[in-house]
């Protein structure tokens, strides 16, 4: 008998009547043999709403507090998701994020799991019951409530399948699986029926939405057999796993249109060494999360140094740019959200140096303006104008014949 | 230094305006010098809004998934709570029952608290911090998530005030404090500045709806110093002692009202011993909540026995009754959902028996008919019908010169 995880998201579990069809999924699933472990997401839009009612109440919102107020939600999913499995005649037990065996650190509202001694929900399943854990959650070294962050119910299922060593990770969600591109910018989207987990690292990273990027660092770390799904066609989603060995493997998988980021970019810097950990320390200090760096080749001593950033953080990160480039006797200090990444994904580019020249080409061919690159073993990124973003995907997918399948 | 735990029911903290409210009185009253103990219920209308879930999802509704369902309204409020405190810069930790130390026994929906540690509760306090604690919910001995039941947040506060050994328990409702009888049923009602244990559980025992009856027992148990005043105009309230001394001290305290009982009849039972017993363990066995119990005098061997519960549980009591008829070989079974109760309070009535004389000539002279009667060392409750509550209510109150305070 096998053992398999499987998350539910918001959407997954948004009211009684998803509730009532997840319930039924997992009875059928039980039917086939297999024990099942659930993890389950607040309800619909439940975070958004008590954060709504936190920010109505205070202003300063302290995290201890932000973290007890948000993981009830989760509290009242894994509840009522009991009483429909047990409408069905499957006996169930919800846990907590404590009861399951959750410590984490102390750093709320978004803690790191340490370690997880799931002997509750082990039990529960060696009963033959089905324990449903509530995502995102634990209970920090000093005994408090603690919130993983949004989107940790994929860590939570991730990590839950590694700790009982369960068979498979089965990641439920609102769309079918993990595309070629983007399916809302390109029509020609593919859904894959595998990929590895590097090539789903580099894609969560640069702007795929699903899985969480943390989820698949967790399961690409204990090899956790991912399979990213939907809850709403249970139609067979996307495999995720350490190789791909199929000869037939195109070299390009995915195109990730991404047009969350704002580009800062920081002139006159004088080419000095340790001038770059100037500037992107205190950056990291106030958690601002980088991603993209270019820095151009110097002339004259001089040189600028842009980079990207979610576009919500732009002005923060302009300000401790202003700050930084007075101290080290840079120049000026621009920002530009009006631009978008388009990045191309394959596990075999590094041997295939004619890709790069491909992006570039056909990016050229429609008069499409590169303002930024940069390369990894597996993806390459072009920031563009945001304007262009939607033509370069689909013009990009196409030139890799993603569409062809 | 003084104690206070300060206990906010659902109405108190409905709303962010509410909850600021809350957070302002707690700060005057760290400003007096107190130290302060919150107990906080779940806002407005959550828990209906939960049940409503529940029955949405299920129609099983097992009683451990129930309580885990419930309680994560009161992680909610005292979280937000904090939040509010935290903005006027009075510092607060939120604490769940678990956290605060209630230890309770494995019955979901209605557990009993065994022990309270709350040390955690105290270091809080030690900290100069106000502790804000979630009300009506603990852990059971099976480390599982316990609801002490509706209106159990009483409970919690006055257990709290005697673990932690508080010079005052007040609870905060949307009433200012104990009334003469129900304001909404006579106009001359009036707030008592004080009143006994004694009388106060008679009163809460036939219908006065606030404080909880549980809650009273404990405080009385423990001599824990009540203090039932309002959360909207913060006016001194009525408060509950061991002893009420005062020379000047009427004899008759309070008129109660209450059409929330119907009353059932076993007509034509052998008067045989283990009669009773054999009508009421069973009731007893399905949590039927009988309350006024009337056996007539037998006659040639057979007698009625005639007894009220409440409503909603008057069907599941008449199907109860009618088996039992069978069984021992009584006559039919009625009942009459068009029934109300008027009961008067005093502690001075056991030594002046005219009291219950005045209550029976002033029914009467208002052509009031009673069906039952039954007498306690401080209360006589007279059911009647239902039409005749508002009146019968008022021509008391009138009588026993309660009007004239």
């Amino acid at each position: 008998m096998s053992l398999i995880i499987q998350k539910f998201g918001g959407t997954s579990v948004a009211d009684a009547d998803r509730m009532k069809e997840v319930a039924d999924h997992v009875k059928r699933t039980k039917a086939h043999g297999h024990s099942v472990v659930l993890v389950v997401s607040a309800m619909g839009k439940e975070t958004d709403h008590l954060l709504r009612l936190a920010s109505e109440v205070s202003q300063t919102r302290p995290a201890r507090e932000m973290d007890m107020l948000i993981t009830a939600g989760e509290r009242k999913a894994i509840a009522l998701m009991c009483m429909a499995l047990h409408d069905m005649g499957v006996p169930a037990d919800s846990f907590t994020g404590s009861q399951a065996g959750f410590l984490t650190d102390t750093n709320h509202q978004n803690a790191k799991i340490l370690t997880i001694d799931p002997q509750r929900v082990q039990e529960a399943v060696d009963a033959g019951r089905v324990a449903v854990v509530a995502g995102s959650q634990g209970v920090s070294t000093d005994n408090n409530v603690t919130f993983l962050g949004r989107g940790g119910s994929d860590t939570t299922a991730v990590a839950l399948a590694h700790a009982l060593n369960a068979d498979a990770c089965e990641l439920y969600t609102d769309v079918p699986g993990v595309f070629t591109t983007d399916p809302r910018v390109c029509e020609q989207a593919k859904k894959m029926p595998s990929i590895s987990f590097d090539e789903l690292l580099e894609m969560t990273a640069v702007g795929c939405p699903k899985p969480a990027m943390r989820s698949v660092e967790v399961a690409r770390s204990y090899g956790v057999k991912l399979h990213v799904r939907s809850a709403f066609t249970w139609e067979p989603g996307t495999w995720v796993t350490k190789e791909e060995n199929s000869m037939e493997k195109p070299i390009i998988s995915a195109v990730v249109p991404d047009t969350s980021q704002s580009k800062v970019t920081v002139s006159g810097v004088p080419d000095n060494p340790g001038v770059a950990a100037a500037i992107f320390r205190p950056l990291a200090d106030s958690d601002v999360n980088v991603d993209m760096i270019v820095q151009n080749t110097s002339d004259e001593g001089v040189t600028d140094i842009s980079f990207t950033l979610p576009t919500e953080q732009m002005e923060i990160g302009k300000e401790i740019m202003m700050s930084v480039a007075s101290e080290i006797g840079a120049g000026e200090v621009s920002t530009d959200d009006s631009v978008g990444r388009v990045s191309v994904i394959g596990a075999g580019m590094a041997s295939n140096p004619g890709v790069a020249a491909t992006i570039f080409e056909t990016l050229s061919s429609e008069s499409i303006n590169i303002h930024m690159i940069s390369t990894s073993a597996i993806r390459v990124s072009c920031v563009v104008n945001k304007a262009d973003i939607e033509k370069a995907t689909n013009k990009l997918h196409q030139a890799f014949e993603l569409d062809k399948g």
